[in-house]
């Protein structure tokens, strides 16, 4: 559903066809399985097994949306493992004590609107309802508008102290983003904590020259500084054991024969930790200002967003590393809505091994093997934490 | 006309209403002085001052067309003085013993359809018609259309030889697109020569992964290939005492947290000496290459485009220095009309001095005594080669 013979990738945006159709299928499986599915105030998808009213519910699940080109597994993996880990808790005869739900969270992604996690920011009230209807996406057309097309109550949003006061916890199940499984050699790992990470909007001016008959000497060219931030930040990001990456750029006026008056682009920065995070970005924004004075040009940074450390619950966290005995315990570089969440209720994730470690893209990938082991893993926490 | 407040520059583009506005004004000046107007075959303009059939004339101009958000006097300044030559010449009592002609050739800056020089391309055979004919904006028209809705006739394009038969040669005056004649101290010089210059597009190529969970050593990140080429072109420029400039570039898909599958970018690459240009290129794509290894991506360079050196012709220059005897002589990095018609018949330039050596950019300006002493040096040039 929603792949895309040019490129090979998903396009699943919250509330177009091809995401429609991925929510069909997860109504389908949860009706196929005499599971109660309601779509939330705020258009996530939730499928109850046991009294939905009764609280103290063990919540699971992920998303099915997708970045633009983005591969089959992140999101959906961790609805078909919930779907999965419930048969096999029924295959094995246990009866939960507590309800437990599965959830699909909408537009996790961002990718259509462009703030991430906007189905749990919204749920839990880590963003305004005013703000969220007000969000466009690439054609001008409004996340209102959008759910009010799908059917939905754009004047509903916000967040749903109710439903959270439902759910003891929430596990989410994803595919690893990178290849540290890989090297560990293990299928499964535990979730410890999600990067404090932040967006940088940088913005570097100089002089629109022609580039023909403009002597070297003469020229206040932005793109020269913008070049050396690109290798500065992968310099600083690696002496900090940080991750930095710059993948989005305009230029102006982007002709072939003029030196440009103005780059713009953006700073994606990660690092296990607060301090690793902070000394690449001081030290990035020193390196740049000192070549800007070289190159007679100016540069501003300006922080766009900025997550914290998400340290996950850690007597949940123990008490599921102690059902999976040998998994390992990872932090990751990526937002999810269980981070999200972590500000309201107790939530874990677990990370299921990727061969090549692609992520957000075509060849994005996970064995069988790894998925059913998965699977299998999810089932065991959901017992431990629900039978 | 054709001026845009939000960024103060100037988009003088072929067939629109800003460089219809540019083409009546020609014709009034023209009518004004009794001149006869006609448009040639490829929509390029010429006003006649004497027997337009008589042969053996003596032309003169520049072109109306801008850049996008460029100058005010990058072109228009040699029509200008064109005609204030003209008015020069008949209050000191000259009677020419040649037709003098002022030409405003078509889309010199290729800023509509692509391609500079394309009327006097055209006009000499550089381009075929059918080429021509096919080239489109960004908004899909091609020059077929554009000139057909302004009035011409897209099947009557091509080299006319008839009319270059009876032009015995070409003096173009130009704002300087540089310093020198600051440092020179000088208000007016004659041109050597064009430079030899190419575009390269440069295709890098890498993997998209997730910018916040894909450890550094395992990305195979483009950008990091392309921002070390950005400062290399500039290295090896400077060594080789050539310019060369990356000033427009593309990436895919472009968004905060991806790291890049793929950027696009050009090369412009300009040198006093065709050595020089090539010694640039052959090692920035050595520089380039090695670093893509390091990267784990791949480019590839593309010549999309390149001009030979153009020295103008030697006698004819001669004559001009010999006319304005202080004038120094200068070579340029950016193409004309004059470098194009070269192939066909003599041609000269003069450029008159940039104060702020800017060009193609809205703070392009030259004084108006330089002005003044620019069209006194034309008229004494027209004297000389008419008269």
């Amino acid at each position: 559903m929603g792949r895309f013979d040019a490129t090979g990738g998903y396009r699943r945006f919250v509330y177009t066809a091809a995401e429609r159709e991925c929510r069909d299928w997860f109504t389908q499986e949860a009706r196929r399985r005499d599971l109660s599915v309601e779509a939330d105030r705020n258009g996530n998808l939730w499928a109850w097994w046991g009294d939905r009213t009764a609280g103290d519910a063990i919540a699971t699940g992920s998303h099915l949306d997708s970045v633009p080109d983005g591969g089959a597994f992140d999101g959906p993996l961790g609805i078909v493992s919930a779907f999965a880990a419930i048969d096999l808790l029924r295959e094995a005869g246990d009866q939960p004590r507590r309800p437990i739900a599965v959830a699909a969270f909408a537009e996790e992604e961002g990718g259509r609107f462009g703030v991430a996690c906007l189905g749990s920011r919204l749920l839990s009230g880590a963003i305004t309802p005013e703000r969220a209807r007000g969000l466009t996406d690439d054609s001008g057309v409004t996340f209102a508008e959008a759910m009010a097309a799908a059917g939905g109550d754009p004047e509903g949003i916000g967040a749903d102290d109710k439903l959270l006061s439902r759910v003891a916890c929430y596990v989410e199940l994803h595919i690893e983003q990178g290849r540290a499984l890989i090297d560990m050699d293990a299928p499964v790992a535990v979730g410890r904590a999600i990067w404090p990470h932040g967006r940088w909007r940088m913005d570097f001016t100089g002089r629109a020259d022609h580039a023909g008959t403009t002597r070297l000497d003469d020229r206040a060219d932005p793109m020269l500084t913008y070049a050396n931030t690109v290798l500065a930040a992968r310099k600083k990001a690696r002496l900090a054991d940080a991750v930095a990456t710059v993948g989005r750029v305009f230029c102006e006026p982007n002709g072939t024969n003029a030196i440009p008056s103005a780059v713009r682009a953006w700073l994606d920065a990660r690092a296990p930790r607060p301090e690793s995070l902070d000394q690449v970005v001081a030290e990035l924004k020193r390196a740049t200002e000192t070549r800007a004075a070289k190159d007679g040009t100016h540069v501003a940074f300006t922080e766009e967003s900025f997550s914290s450390e998400v340290v996950f619950d850690a007597a949940l966290r123990d008490r599921i590393s102690g059902t999976l005995h040998s998994a390992p315990v990872l932090g990751t570089g990526a937002g999810h809505d269980a981070g999200v969440l972590a500000s309201r209720i107790p939530t874990a994730m677990l990370f299921v091994r990727n061969p090549t470690g692609i992520s957000h893209a075509p060849d994005e990938h996970a064995e069988l093997d790894d998925c059913l082991t998965g699977a299998q893993a999810l089932a065991e926490v959901l017992r431990e934490l629900a039978c």
